[in-house]
């Protein structure tokens, strides 16, 4: 066994992260007690949310401490357990963090069920982002046939998710992403209905062409520039959920005047709703739900996904880095072990 | 009779309106058909949503034209009756517009039941604008026993039921209001729990000492620098409806940065609702339960509200230009007959 290493918050970034904020280091397992179990680490997650816990704004989750490992979803096998709920060689999902190998209380572990897509799905569309998706359009987006829905950033995985359950709604799917290859790839291969480049300069009047009866869902997950094209075509009683900002995680996407009073007017005048969520707060009543009918959609490949992997725990900060530039295409996961 | 009198848009009004905006006029009275009803106005409603009214901006209501009549809901004596539903002598309510007279279909007149409180009531505490702050309280604010809910305006006609029916729900109230008197009738009078002088230069600390356990409810009816003092305070899972912006109408209220960031930011990161409304979307639902239950508390007294009653339709437009600049002290009546 190689030994243990770990990846550090080493300081909190100004602006966009750099490869200064994180530092690489070998560690001890620590002892396994009754009711741990002992895990190697096969995939790692790396995802948005990541960059506000490496900053100690006030949230709805503690930031992660300077020196204290980056926080993070795994999966895992099972190298050695004193939980009799898991043996040797499970394959598990845990919150490991940024690392190679970890000891963790049993019962903080989760046996998922991905019925029989491959396991990396996980954290992936089975897991995290998915469930962000799953959770946000059923209790805030509520498409319904016939309407339009538009989502951004729509190759990674919550928009993917969101694009594919619009269109299983009835409801005409618009994606915004970056670049010829993922708008091909949205278009082409998850079936969206239409698809618009954020980088072409006719941003503005492609997503007004592709919405040509506006929008009922915007799924929020980039913020910036994106939200002034999205506010004139939200119609009256559109939904808004929000499970994202990336676009401003790193101190951009402000505008050169005051945009609130617009968007608080729209909202007024239209009865839009914006609702922010943090899929934790619909676990409990829908992530059940959400493992029993989308669980078989990705299996047989009714609803698809596309993941992104890079080999090897030293290169998370690097890829973490490029993915809140847009550098990622898919769901993007380390291989770690 | 004296001549039918009107108020029509002279002309759209650049920030602020102005007395220049607003035109007396003499007109002769259509003559009644089969199914119309004769009306003598008797109390005209002025309200802050007029302003949406005089401009062009898309809203979820057609603008007021230029020669055309302000827009207005009344209470009417029925002189003359096509309808057989209706006879000389009624009691109605009706949207007449800014006018002395009015021949309308009886279809299109209401028989109000106040249960007894003052007719006027059925243009305030009882009518539209009770009935915004019921609507949008009981189905976006939804106020539970020992949260805290914030209303700016609060000595207005729908502040002032906000805040009554936060207590009734076993809510603390805080109230926002302009000058000593406001503040003194809102805590002594309408029994808020806190009262804050938005006047004060310790605006922002004196709410946030009112609000020890901060905001779960914020019933936003003003903008401009009340959300600035409000946003930090909403508490995870705050609920946000939106149904006036006094503050931004003239054009007013925008800050010297961008603040949108900053609030959709605080939207995600505490699971913030923000919705937008007006109270007609709930009327179907939700009007019937209103009557029923505010109209007997409201005669009884067990719901307090104030007036501000001027007389002559005449001084229609400088009620309303001072109304947009927090001059009245209560719901703003004008007393046509």
């Amino acid at each position: 066994m190689t030994h243990p290493t770990r990846i550090v918050l080493a300081s909190r970034p100004k602006g966009a992260p750099t490869a200064e904020n994180f530092r690489v280091e070998e560690f001890d397992l620590p002892e396994a007690r009754e009711g741990d179990v002992t895990l190697r680490i096969l995939y790692l997650s790396l995802d948005p949310y990541m960059r506000g816990r490496m900053s100690d704004a006030k949230s709805y989750a503690a930031p992660t401490p300077v020196d204290g490992v980056m926080e993070g979803e795994t999966v895992c096998e099972v190298s050695r357990s004193r939980d009799p709920a898991f043996k040797p060689g499970d394959i598990v999902r845990a919150r490991t963090g940024w690392c190679t190998h970890a000891v963790l209380a049993g019962s903080s572990v989760y046996h998922f069920n991905t019925h029989g897509a491959p396991d990396t799905t996980a954290i992936g569309v089975l897991g995290m982002p998915g469930f962000t998706a799953y959770s946000g359009m059923k209790v805030i987006g509520q498409p319904k046939s016939g309407e339009t829905v538009v989502v951004a950033a729509a190759s990674g995985p919550v928009g993917s998710m969101v694009g594919q359950l619009a269109r299983l709604a009835g409801a005409r799917a618009v994606g915004i992403a970056g670049g010829k290859d993922k708008c091909d790839f949205v278009r082409n291969e998850l079936g969206f209905d239409a698809v618009v480049d954020h980088r072409s300069k006719d941003f503005v009047t492609d997503l007004e062409h592709a919405c040509p009866n506006g929008i009922d869902v915007y799924f929020e997950n980039v913020g910036g520039h994106v939200w002034d094209a999205v506010l004139p075509l939200l119609n009256q009683f559109a939904r808004v959920p929000v499970c994202g900002l990336v676009a401003t995680y790193n101190g951009a996407g402000a505008g050169d005047h005051d945009r609130l009073p617009g968007t608080m007017g729209a909202i007024l005048r239209r009865s839009i709703q914006v609702r922010g969520f943090i899929q934790t707060e619909f676990v409990k009543d829908h992530y059940k739900d959400f493992e029993r009918e989308i669980g078989p959609l990705v299996a047989n490949g009714s609803i698809k996904y596309r993941e992104d992997v890079v080999d090897g725990l030293e290169k998370a900060p690097s890829a973490f880095i490029g993915m809140l530039d847009g550098k990622n295409f898919g769901k993007l996961l380390v291989r770690v072990a």
